[in-house]
């Protein structure tokens, strides 16, 4: 879909990339850690999504023609534009799975490349992961509410320009059904969905003529918009007409769209107005301005819908419309590093770590990752990252390390699993997620710890830092 | 930068085509309307934008090979698919010029084409200027409040994946002096801004070795990030000993940049610092989290800011996320149509028509536009869209027609303003519209009324669905 180059960047990795590369600096190694600081939605998890994308879009990763005539004329270095022109990524990354649940503080992805490398491409990575990220932890509050019932993403109209094309595929991580998006269903694997707009109603004469002749059109897949004129008095009578049609010719009426007023009412009234007239198999669907409240809301009150179209909120993630995901370097050629900050909570951890989610007894997610260094033995203990006292023995809880090898020398270890397997593990691990977390209001708050090794190797670096 | 196709749009929108393409009406000339219902950012007024990239994609508009293989395996009626295959928007649009204020209610931008072409481009027209005209119309709040300060964006990052290219677009149109996003530069002509991260200073042995190497490799364009370790104890000392270094070989220092902490606290002292030190030329350029509502509280402080790197809150249209637009058919063959709501508000208005700011006797806008149909002669007399009584007379008042034609046969009339030219005409109209409307809270309402003749074929549609 999108002819991604190397300028799509900030300027600012350009600028640091040509010190780098005339200070002789440029094949230092460097580790760095892709984590955010807090939910989105005020929520209690995050669903990560967005590497195959990623990855993909890294191994292609080039310089243009276009990219270097533009640099070369804002006055880059001649040795550093030959470098350009050759540049591909070449490093390694471990990230935990696409689809997973992951939690604020901890990394969810390590970049270890040349210094030059792994800046250049700090943008595109946060661009991709923050986004699809967002909206897939979106989709799935919405498919919390929702239950079976079926999910579309209608969003495209509304979403931020061309960002709608990844909102799709993030929508189906998180649990949505479909999508609307026909370019995104082609790319992505997916069945389009979607039936009439008022303007076919209008285009006709009057709504019976525009409903009949779209089921001559689509005899199996047949859904009417029923609020073109007056809901109750016109399109849900106009439809059960046409529904009746149909059957005599040997097809069913697939469903009706509410798409205005009050869905809960309205639902309710057409479905006794559907079954009264014996088409008790006809979906209710219903769109306007969803999202994971009023589908809740909507529930709640028993509203019979079947399928919920949703739009803006979901390919926006509003009401948050960004996930705060930060880059940060953890060391120079075997240097660990932090980043030092007044608030505490800002200060980094230094050095290749590994993450391990701690699991209770039942094979359910006991409430905490552990942080430790690669490669250190089995954590005994794990602690808070700056309350002193507070730590917590894991030495009889199963673990499970979360950051695996994806990329290698700037290509892909292995295929990535399909969209399918991806919503699939989300919703795996869902169900792994006790509830509390997954609650709306006030959620529990998914520990965050680092082991003794890890702690000692931070302090040290405060340390050194405060002389 | 977009590799945008057929597909580009919703399902239903090719549902439809089908059902248009089989019943012979494919070829009804259609006209539909362009429109919002609200301002974003609860504001006044609305800067149109995306204009001139919607045009050159629809000219470009095809349904390629891989569009053609899905659609066929999705089971598209194979007369319809010969239709895809030679399929390109041959429509007429009239619109609003691109960096002019547009408000809720009034048709922006009108298609004319045949029914099936105007209702396949429909999502790409929304995607398109719901998301500039968003992003555009925030600019403008942070332009209003920085006067001649420097904006910049730097949202990549957080964008909505590559919504980000065509954020930075909008924002310059809104009023930002340049973008951090370099492919946004390269391909619009900007020139992209951006120095260092804290990552490349926590590379280097120490933050004074971090300022000397930037500085000699970027002698002409050195602005110092200085909030690494410690702003005021090391940050700006380091900076000020760089900056005395690179007066003695001939350079100056041009900045140095705050992204964290009491911006208007550190921005003041560091002032003093650097003018104490003789640097008194030597810019401040801040960033971390800002909006319009931060950049004018800072100003208010008199925080001694030169410059302002605006990201997350720019680029995705906080808090608002998404403009409302939407795109609604007047007239079929000839005959009017309108959309029936219970809302009154929401009913809609037949026909072609074109709507005419209103001057008063000072130059300024009136704070009305007048919306009646294409050809009529002068409007005498507005009224209020639905309150009888509520008509405003417009004889003596200069009018300026809105609505000018851009595309014909599918194609531009003329070459569109470049992006320079799209910003200036924003400021221009900016500067003629009064105070009240642009204020933050509770701005004044702009009216749109519609002519007699108009009210008149309104009217009756209404009557006639009544009966």
């Amino acid at each position: 879909m999108i002819d991604f180059t190397g300028t799509y960047t900030d300027q600012y990795q350009l600028a640091m990339g040509q010190v780098y590369f005339l200070t002789g600096r440029k094949d230092q190694t460097a580790v760095f850690d892709y984590f955010f600081r807090k939910n989105p939605f005020k929520g209690g998890y995050t669903v990560f999504a967005g590497l195959s994308d990623l990855l993909k879009i890294l191994e292609k990763l080039r310089f243009d023609s276009l990219d270097l005539a533009f640099l070369k004329a804002r006055g880059l270095h001649a040795d550093f534009l030959a470098y350009l022109k050759d540049f591909r990524f070449r490093g390694a990354i471990h990230a935990s799975r696409e689809g997973d649940l992951v939690f604020p503080t901890r990394p969810v992805l390590r970049v270890e490349a040349a210094l030059i490398e792994a800046q250049l491409i700090e943008t595109l990575l946060l661009n991709i992961l923050n986004f699809q990220s967002l909206v897939a932890t979106k989709a799935s509050r919405m498919r919390q509410v929702a239950k079976a019932r079926t999910l579309i993403d209608f969003g495209l109209r509304r979403a931020q320009g061309p960002g709608g094309y990844f909102a799709s595929r993030a929508a189906v991580i998180g649990g949505f059904d479909t999508t609307s998006n026909v370019r995104a269903a082609r790319d992505f694997g997916l069945t389009p969905s979607g039936t009439m707009a008022h303007s076919f109603i209008q285009s006709c004469p009057d709504e019976r003529t525009a409903f009949q002749q779209f089921a001559e059109g689509w005899p199996e897949n047949c859904v009417l918009l029923v609020d073109t004129y007056d809901t109750l008095k016109s399109g849900v009578p106009n439809a059960i007409a046409v529904g009746k049609e149909m059957e005599k010719r040997g097809h069913r009426l697939k469903g009706i769209r509410l798409d205005s007023g009050d869905l809960a009412y309205l639902a309710r009234r057409s479905r006794a107005m559907l079954d009264d007239a014996g088409l008790d198999y006809v979906k209710i669907a219903a769109s306007n301005q969803l999202d994971e409240h009023v589908i809740k809301s909507l529930l709640e009150q028993d509203a019979p819908i079947d399928v919920f179209g949703v739009g803006t909120n979901l390919v926006t993630g509003q009401p948050d419309a960004a996930l705060d995901g930060v880059y940060k370097l953890a060391a120079v050629d075997g240097r660990p590093l932090i980043k030092i900050s007044e608030n505490v909570e800002k200060i980094t951890l230094p050095l290749q770590k590994q993450v391990f989610r701690v699991f209770n007894g039942e094979g359910y997610f006991l409430g905490a990752d552990a942080v430790g260094i690669e490669g250190e033995p089995a954590i005994a203990m794990m602690h808070h990252p700056f309350i002193a006292h507070k730590s917590f023995v894991l030495a009889h809880c199963p673990m499970e390390p979360l950051l695996e090898p994806v990329m290698r020398d700037g290509q892909m270890v292995r295929d990535m699993p399909d969209l399918p397997a991806v919503a699939n593990y989300c919703r795996e691990r869902l169900a792994l997620l006790p509830a509390e977390y997954k609650r709306f209001e006030n959620p529990h708050i998914y520990k965050v710890g680092i082991s003794t090794r890890l702690r000692e190797q931070r302090d040290r670096l405060i340390a050194a830092h405060k002389e």
